[in-house]
C-alpha cells in the first residue's frame, strides 16, 4: 500500500512561486468568512509533491511543502535552514484519547505546513474563546514547513502497543564516551518541525504542544540554527560548527535507489505498519569549540580527512572526489564514518548547528544537533557510531549529551488519513 | 565631533545587489593570494552608509551594512531577522591589554560586518597555527551583520574607569514582579550581533570570544529567533510570541528628529565620550505562552488594548491609525507604554523572540528578549517600565528574568578608529 517503489509514480513536482500564499492572507480575526474562502482557495496552490523523488526546485523560499505522501515529508525533502525538535511524553492512558488527538495533530499539521493557521477561523465570532492559533506566524510564507512525527521505544509500552514495536527501533547502547542527560534524552514522540523561517518552525511545534495539552506534556527541545547537511547534492554544501563542510556525501532525496536501500522501511522488513517509514536517531553532541579553536589548522585537517577550505579528502583536489581512505590518518573521521570503514553502513544526516546560551564557565553551549534516519538503526547509526566512538579523532573535542530514537510512520496518504494510522487502526 | 546633527550629510546609501560579495568568494584556505585580493576589492563593493538616515533599501537579503558613522550600526539600522547577544566579563586588569582587545575587536569587527573572514586570509602558509576565522561562515553572505558593543556599569569599577562612568548609566531598580537571574544579567560589556543569517551572528560572537581569550569570558548569551520590532515603518510590522504586533509605533531608523531626540547622547547631555552613543537596556522576559494560548480572544485585546488580527488599537479600524487611549482598559498594555502616559518617555525597541528549549516542567522556555535603546535611561526605560511593572495586565502572563544596562559609544568613524577610543584615548 506504502511500497516506496511506487512512490515516484505519484510524484508531481511544482515551482512554489511567490503567488504561495501568506498567512496573512488566509486567516484573520475579525474577517472569518473571507479568511474561511481564501482558506479552502489554497488547495489550489502550487505546492512540492513529496515522495521518493524530491526536486531541488522545492527549494524555493517562502514555498510549501506537500504534507501528503507515500512518506512524511521532512526526511527526503531538500533540507531547510532551520530547525525546531521536540520530544513529548504522552500524559493519558485514553487510547481514544490519544488516537484523537493525532489525528487532530494531523489536520493541524496539514493546515500549517500550507502555510494556514489553525482552525477555521472563525476568531471573529468567538471573542470569549482562546484563539485557534496562537498568532505569531500570520503574515510569514509557508517557509517549507515540513512537520515530521516519531514514536518512541517508550510509547510501545502503553496502549497495549507491545507486539508493535519494530524489532528495528533498538534502544541505542551505551556508546564509550557519552555523558547523556536524560532531560535531553528519550521521549514517548517526537515532532521535527523544518522551515526556512525559524518563527514558522517554533510556531508549529508550539501550536502541537498547545492542542495536546493535558495529554502530552514537552519532554525537551531543540532549536537548530542553521543546517549542517544537505539532501540536494547541488547546493553548497554547509559547515558545521567547527569551520567544516558537513555531509558531503550524505543521501541526495533524489537517490531514489539509495533511499530505498538504506533509509524506506521497505514492505518485507515488517512490521507492516512501518512500510514507507524510517528510523530516525537524535544526538545531541556537544562541541568544545573553544578548545577546537585554538587546534592548528593541520590538526583540524587530520581529525576530519578534509581539507577546510574546499573540503577535499586527504590528497585530492575538490570536495566531491572519491576519497582515498587509506591515505587519511586512521583515527581520522571521514575515514571511520565512511560506509567502507562499516561493511557499508549509510545513513541520511539532517543534522542542525545549535548555540544554546553558555555553560557558566564561560564557554558557549554550542555543537550539532544530530539527526540521522535510516531503514534499521541496527545497521545504521549503531555500527557506525560504534566505529567513530572506538577511536574517532575528533572524540577529543565532541561530547553525545543528549539521545534519541524514533519509529518514523509512513507518510499521511490524503486528507482522510492520519498520523500513526496504520500502527493504531487495526486495533482501533 | 561627533554631533549627531552632521550624520545625516556623511549618508551614502546604495543597493546592496546580488554582486554582494560571498564570503566564501572573499576567502580560502590554500588559496591565499587569492583571497587577499579579492578582500581588498571588497572595499568597492555597494554598502549602506549609517548614521542617522537609513534607507530601508537596506533591508536587501545578503547585503553589508557600512560599520563606520557617526553612531554605531545596529541601533537606527533596520532590523535584522536574527540576533545573538552575549555579555562578557573582563578578566584581565591589565588596560593596555584591554585596549589592544577593542582595537583587535573592531578590525574583526569591520572584516565581518563587510563579509570577509577575520584575519589576513594567510591560512594555507600556517598549517602549524589555528586558523585565524573559525570558517562557519565561510560562503555565506554579509547578511547585513551589524556588531554594536556596549559597556556596563561594572566595567567602570575597572582600568581607573570610575569617573567617565555616565550618569545617564544608572543602575536600574528593582521593578515589583522582577525575578531576575544573576547568570542572565549585568555583564561588563556586550555585543549585540544581528543578520539575517543567524549562523553569521553566531560566527560573529564567537570568533569575538575567541579573540578575547584569557582577557575577557563570556557571562551569558541569547539567541534571537525572530525580529519582534521593526525600525522601518512601512515593513510589516512582526509579530511577538504572543501572536501580537509588535513595535507599531517605535521609532524609525529614519526618524532623524526623534532620534536625536530620544536615542542619541547629545553633545550637551555628556560626558564627551558618549556624543553620538547611546543608552541600551536588555530584558529577558519569559512568557507564560501556555497559559497565555488559553486565555480568551478578548481578554488577550483587552490585555494589548489592541485587536489580534489587523493589530488596531481599541475602536480604531487600522493598525497605525492614532491610539485614543481612554478607550482602553486603565491596566491595557498599550496605554500605559505609551509616551502620553510616561511624561512623553520614547525608547527604540529592537527586541527579538527566543526559545530556549523546556523549563522542566513540560513548558518552553521562550518569551522575548527585550533590547530598547534611549538618550538617558532615567527618561527612557526606568519610568516606562515603572509604570508598566505598577499594573500592565499583561504582567499575569510575562515575568522579567534577565537584565542588564550598557553604554553605547559612538560610532567607529573610519579604518583608524576603534570601538571605546573616546572612553580610553585621552588617558591611553
Amino acid at each position: 500500500m506504502t511500497d516506496p517503489q511506487d512512490a515516484t509514480e505519484g510524484t508531481e513536482t511544482a515551482r512554489a512561486t511567490a503567488a504561495a500564499p501568506s498567512r496573512r492572507a488566509l486567516i484573520g480575526w475579525g474577517g472569518a468568512g473571507l479568511a474561511l474562502g481564501a482558506a479552502a482557495a489554497g488547495g489550489a496552490v502550487a505546492m512540492t509533491r513529496t515522495g521518493n523523488d524530491v526536486d531541488p526546485a522545492a527549494a524555493e523560499v517562502g514555498g510549501a511543502v506537500e504534507f501528503h505522501g507515500a512518506h512524511q515529508a521532512g526526511i527526503a525533502t531538500p533540507v531547510q535552514d532551520r530547525l525546531h525538535f521536540a520530544a513529548f511524553d504522552v500524559d493519558t492512558d485514553d487510547r481514544a484519547a490519544f488516537v484523537q488527538l493525532l489525528k487532530d495533530w494531523t489536520e493541524a499539521a496539514r493546515r500549517m505546513t500550507a502555510g494556514r493557521a489553525v482552525g477555521e477561523g472563525a476568531y471573529g465570532g468567538l471573542a470569549e474563546a482562546p484563539p485557534d492559533d496562537t498568532g505569531e506566524a500570520l503574515g510569514l510564507k509557508p517557509s517549507r514547513l515540513t512537520l515530521t512525527i516519531g514514536f518512541g521505544p517508550s510509547l510501545f509500552e502503553k496502549f497495549g502497543l507491545k507486539d508493535k514495536r519494530p524489532a528495528a527501533l533498538v534502544d541505542l547502547p551505551q556508546f564509550p564516551g557519552d555523558n547523556l542527560d536524560k532531560n535531553r534524552s528519550g521521549g514517548d514522540l517526537c515532532i521535527q518541525a523544518c522551515a526556512d523561517d525559524p518563527q514558522v518552525a517554533v510556531h508549529a511545534v508550539r501550536n502541537l504542544a498547545r492542542i495536546g495539552f493535558g495529554k502530552v506534556s514537552i519532554r525537551w527541545s531543540q532549536l537548530g540554527f542553521g543546517k549542517t547537511s544537505s539532501t540536494t547534492p547541488d547546493a553548497q554544501t554547509p559547515r558545521n560548527l567547527m569551520g567544516f563542510k558537513d555531509g558531503t556525501r550524505n543521501i541526495a532525496g533524489t537517490e531514489t535507489d539509495r533511499l530505498a536501500k538504506f533509509v524506506w522501511v521497505g514492505e518485507k522488513d515488517g512490521p507492516a505498519w512501518m512500510t514507507g517509514g524510517s528510523y530516525l536517531v537524535a544526538r545531541r553532541i556537544r562541541m568544545h569549540i573553544e578548545t577546537w579553536d585554538r587546534t592548528s589548522l593541520q590538526e583540524q585537517e587530520d581529525v576530519f580527512g578534509r581539507d577546510k577550505g574546499e573540503g577535499a579528502p586527504v590528497g585530492k583536489a575538490k570536495e566531491r572526489d572519491e576519497p582515498f581512505l587509506k591515505a587519511m590518518k586512521p583515527d581520522a573521521h571521514v575515514r571511520l564514518a565512511h560506509p567502507d570503514s562499516n561493511n557499508g553502513a549509510t545513513i541520511l544526516r539532517r543534522g542542525y548547528s545549535f548555540t544554546d546560551g553558555t555553560d557558566g564557565l564561560g564557554r558557549l553551549d554550542a555543537g550539532l544537533f544530530f539527526l540521522a534516519y535510516q531503514r534499521d538503526v541496527r545497521k545504521g547509526f549503531i555500527p557506525v557510531q560504534r566505529n567513530l566512538a572506538r577511536m574517532d579523532a575528533l572524540n577529543e573535542y565532541i561530547q553525545h549529551v543528549g539521545s534519541a530514537v524514533f519509529a518514523v510512520p509512513p507518510g499521511v496518504r490524503d486528507s482522510g488519513d492520519w498520523w500513526g494510522r496504520t500502527l493504531f487502526s487495526e486495533e482501533a
